[in-house]
């Protein structure tokens, strides 16, 4: 399985290494792709080295794209070239995953007509006027599209992508508690 | 299951916020416990609140302890009541985890004689020191005793606490790659 995540400067740190690292715990091929080959920071400091530019990606080399919270998403929105990626995924009805500010690139990407989402608190009337259905939930899934409301979200987050991937759901760790239904 | 986490401030951020997040994904409870019941933050900027006193903590309400990497291992070894708790978790053959720096705590402990063990390159000579057998690995199990080399190798290291905690290690998303034997 192949992994496609967008970065840009200003990414949050937590949504992009938290489910990156998850997806590479399960041996996940994680491709990540900036606007241009060059290291980029999250908002909390930490940088990472682009394995790929944007412009060079092919979809369909993917399984699943993730678009991480942060102020990196309205770098990402004024990049065509990353606009065009995420609206090939949704319209070809590959897997999607954002979190927060993330769904503003498929925003721009004209692809949540009639999708129902969450998102970060400061951009629901923006997905509403985009056509979603907005609820206040920590993830909603909607067919293809996986939507996350932030890092406070992750572990619920991070639950909803291994069953989006095709994990089977059960309680792994052995646990006193009785497992969620 | 119920897991143990020590902070204090300076903790390295991914190193607390991989592990802490995974375990919640599986459902297991996690309490966060710092010397003081005040907020600590991380050299990256995220805080956190404790849910506890270390002074007030059972070892034996606990089914593993954590400790992150980060200048907060500083800290910690310095309160006595952080160092009493780290050693009767590893005297009392409960599982440990401790990633980086997090090892400084177990040194103070007296609780690496013998032991095999990865940390931060930079106290290798200490952990030598201390008796233990270290080595330049992602991360290292010796019986109840797992430690990680630092926040680069969180992918490997959630993959061994998993394994540590008796979740079985199988790929568990569908993955077109052979799994890692």
């Amino acid at each position: 399985m192949k992994a496609l995540i967008l970065v840009a400067d200003g990414f949050e740190d937590l949504t992009l290494f938290v489910p990156w690292y998850r997806l590479r715990e399960e041996d996940v091929a994680v491709t990540l792709a900036a606007p241009l080959l060059h290291a980029v920071g999250g908002t909390h400091g930490y940088v990472v080295e682009p394995d790929a530019v944007i412009h060079e990606v092919n979809p369909s080399d993917f399984d699943v794209l993730l678009i991480p919270d942060g102020l990196a998403a309205e770098r990402l929105r004024l990049r065509e070239e990353a606009v065009d990626v995420a609206r090939t995924f949704v319209e070809d009805g590959m897997k999607v995953a954002a979190i927060g500010h993330g769904l503003q690139v498929l925003i721009s990407a004209g692809a949540l007509d009639g999708r129902r989402v969450t998102c970060a608190p400061g951009i629901r009337d923006d997905v509403r006027a985009a056509g979603a259905i907005y609820s206040d939930e920590a993830t909603v899934l909607d067919n293809t599209l996986l939507t996350g409301r932030g890092p406070d979200d992750l572990p619920a987050f991070a639950q909803a992508l291994m069953a989006h991937l095709g994990t089977p759901r059960k309680a792994r760790v052995k646990n006193g508690n009785a497992p969620r239904s």
